[in-house]
């Protein structure tokens, strides 16, 4: 007798991620609620599984959804606002003065349209860190995504959330209650990074994330002037730093480490942190090549991301693992420096543990149903000689057909199913207007 | 009395990268025959001329056409057939024992698929080098598409197309016999490199562009392992040896120029030649990163491409002004490096140098009518603050939705009109079935 379970999808390919990376030709998920029941053959899940509803992809190859490990989501609001700029031009004079006019409402519509981004592009979770973030919550509720995610803080008051640390603490206090137990959002303690907080400031955020149980992350060792100016302040570099206050712990999530040794990474090693890439951001802000292989020959769990919109300029996960692959090609002058397979690894399972987030990243029974399905009919995805080659160095991310989060259809075929996509556009079009009116 | 044309083509933006770069918001194209016959606000069109079409694009970006300036495109049929190796490895273990197996009918075939990839990623023209080139001149013309291209020279006999360097001449006079006049393509003398040539031999390809009236180009300077290969036999860096030839002239491309110097740079914009640079191959295949403001600041004419899709692995010329911005800003370590107008320019008025084609490049009036239309409805795409930006930093190339060439629409909305698709689609994964089968 069969078993039964609420959807098939079948496609070409399924892209499993699991432990041996196997590529299923002709294969097919089960999904019972938001967990996958099981993968295997078409053929054979036909025969075990008897599903409420089947959906056929066809020549498309699913795989997990991809986890972007690193944003800013609500700046897509400044997406192409300013570039080519030298970093303090670029925050200074132009992205701190305009984010200072931002509302909670503008920060809203701005995630949402984020949010329709991703699930557009093959994206199925994020980790974010921003300014009133609860619109952020609000935004990934509303649109169906996964996410974990923090107030950006810093010790300078008044902020843009908060007029007093107190005050700031209160906020992440009821943030916490809010968001309690919620399935698809995990709260985080984000202190934004060394040179925007001080010691004791950071180890109030470290004490703040062991009481409410969320996990910790910050940029960390973005560019080599922070290194020195942390040598200066602190006679340490950051990693030391950061070690010696106590603040790095298995929980912990290290976004950039671009400017960083060998020592270093034996301290993140060691402590059991993750650390999150962003290829795009560090090559367009000139922070620098980080140096993967050094992390993962040293088993720490390394994902990807995007870095915000503002500087990316998109959220566009399927061109990251591109950037990612090429970027380390460059760098060591090795072309069989990071393979399009890690590529792929670092943007499913590597993600998957920078969220801390069990049962994700991968496709195999028991795992979380957070799938996307990208399609092989564009000319660029064909001929397949290998799938993996072509998801990493072919796709452009807009071949994505059906993106599925817990279980849910939240993107298929030109539909979003969690938004009304169209007046979505014209929100953040106005939002466009009323900025462009703020910067003259 | 208004004045009339064949088609008014209308969208949100027409970005004309006419010398001042103006961009015309709801802007309208007059075309008469293959020319642009007028550009303007819609509004000032419509009152002044009186078209027997009007195709209203609403919320896309006309744009010109992009130029891919280096190809090899029947290497579609290889795309990820070997990836993340060693670039002596990958040529001599992988890509030159498969290359022997390959027909004329494969190349021909392989060739319309990527024209058919390169329409639909917004490119209207290529310049090319491969064997069996005749059935690359073929596909571009069925495919409508503009091309420069020739047969890649060596002085290695037999080779794939010939079997002694006199049937390779008659092969080349024969094509020029037969494409002669063609308004969409024109040959060009191709040897391949230094290191597969010798001096005579170039010289006499050089002779023989002379006699024929075609163009001139060559890989150069790819690689720094080129370079000393070329001081230990001839006691000269690649671009001296090749002035002290006599082969560079105002009529010569260069493609790649990675290894190269100050006075190699110097020598070249006395030359009057110009270069296509390759951003996505030169990371991966780890040649490094070429001074493309070094170039441009001579005043050297620089152009974009590709590469072949063996090594890059698409033909998406969006993709590529993306990388060729973060590549320059990431190897001088400096943000303001390559802004996204410098993007744009390679891709279309510094690539029509590189095909020595005059009024491509440009939409204005008396250009000849090659533009393709970015869609502006995808998430990636909005807001816009500033069009160029989106265009170069946000886009993927497949929210390109209309590609017209010599006055003629090639691509519209998913549908490819100078091809049947779902065919060609068919043979190259037949094709791919077959190179499996070979390999083995």
């Amino acid at each position: 007798m069969k078993q039964t379970c609420d959807t098939i999808f079948t496609a070409a390919f399924v892209v499993t991620q699991n432990e041996t990376r196997t590529v299923i030709p002709q294969g097919a998920i089960a999904v019972s609620g938001n967990r996958i029941a099981a993968v295997g053959p078409a053929s054979d899940i036909a025969s075990a599984w008897e599903a409420g509803e089947t959906v056929s992809l066809d020549n498309a190859a699913l795989m997990p959804g991809l986890i972007n490990g690193h944003t800013h989501i609500p700046m897509s609001a400044l997406r192409g606002y300013s570039d080519d700029k030298n970093l303090m031009d670029w925050l200074t004079k132009d992205i701190f003065p305009i984010e200072a006019h931002l509302t909670p409402e503008i920060i809203r519509t701005a995630s949402e349209f984020s949010c329709a981004e991703m699930m557009r592009t093959g994206t199925t979770a994020f980790y974010d860190m921003y300014m009133h973030e609860r619109s952020v919550f609000q935004a990934a509720d509303r649109m169906g995504m996964r996410a974990v995610m923090g107030e950006s803080m810093t010790h300078f008051f008044p902020g843009l959330s908060a007029a007093s640390e107190q005050e700031l603490r209160d906020l992440i206090l009821a943030l916490a209650e809010e968001w309690k137990g919620h399935p698809r959002i995990k709260g985080a303690i984000v202190p934004h990074a060394i040179y925007t907080t001080g010691p004791d400031f950071l180890q109030r955020c470290r004490a703040l994330a062991d009481e409410l149980g969320w996990q910790f992350g910050m940029h960390l060792s973005e560019t080599s002037g922070e290194t020195e100016r942390c040598l200066k302040q602190h006679g340490q570099r950051p990693v030391e730093y950061c070690r010696s206050l106590g603040i790095l712990r298995p929980d912990t999530t290290l976004f950039h480490m671009v400017d960083t040794d060998g020592e270093d990474l034996d301290t993140i090693a060691e402590a059991g942190c993750a650390i999150v890439h962003n290829p795009a951001s560090n090559m367009k802000l000139t922070s620098g090549a980080a140096p993967i292989e050094a992390m993962l020959s040293r088993g720490i769990p390394v994902g990807l991301g995007t870095d915000g919109p503002a500087s990316n300029n998109s959220q566009n996960m399927v061109r990251e693992m591109y950037l990612c692959s090429l970027l380390q090609k460059l760098d060591t002058m090795d072309p069989t420096a990071l393979p399009a397979q890690t590529a792929l690894d670092m943007a499913t399972r590597g993600s998957a543990r920078a969220l801390h987030w069990e049962g994700l990243g991968t496709i195999e029974p028991g795992s979380i149903a957070d799938f996307v399905a990208l399609g092989l009919d564009e000319p660029n995805m064909q001929p397949v000689h290998n799938i993996v080659s072509n998801i990493v160095y072919a796709a452009t991310g807009l071949e994505n057909r059906l993106t599925v989060v817990d279980g849910r259809i939240l993107y298929r075929e030109g539909r979003y199913l969690s938004c009304d996509y169209e007046a979505l556009k014209g929100e953040i079009a106005a939002i466009r207007q009323w900025i462009a009116s703020k910067a003259s």
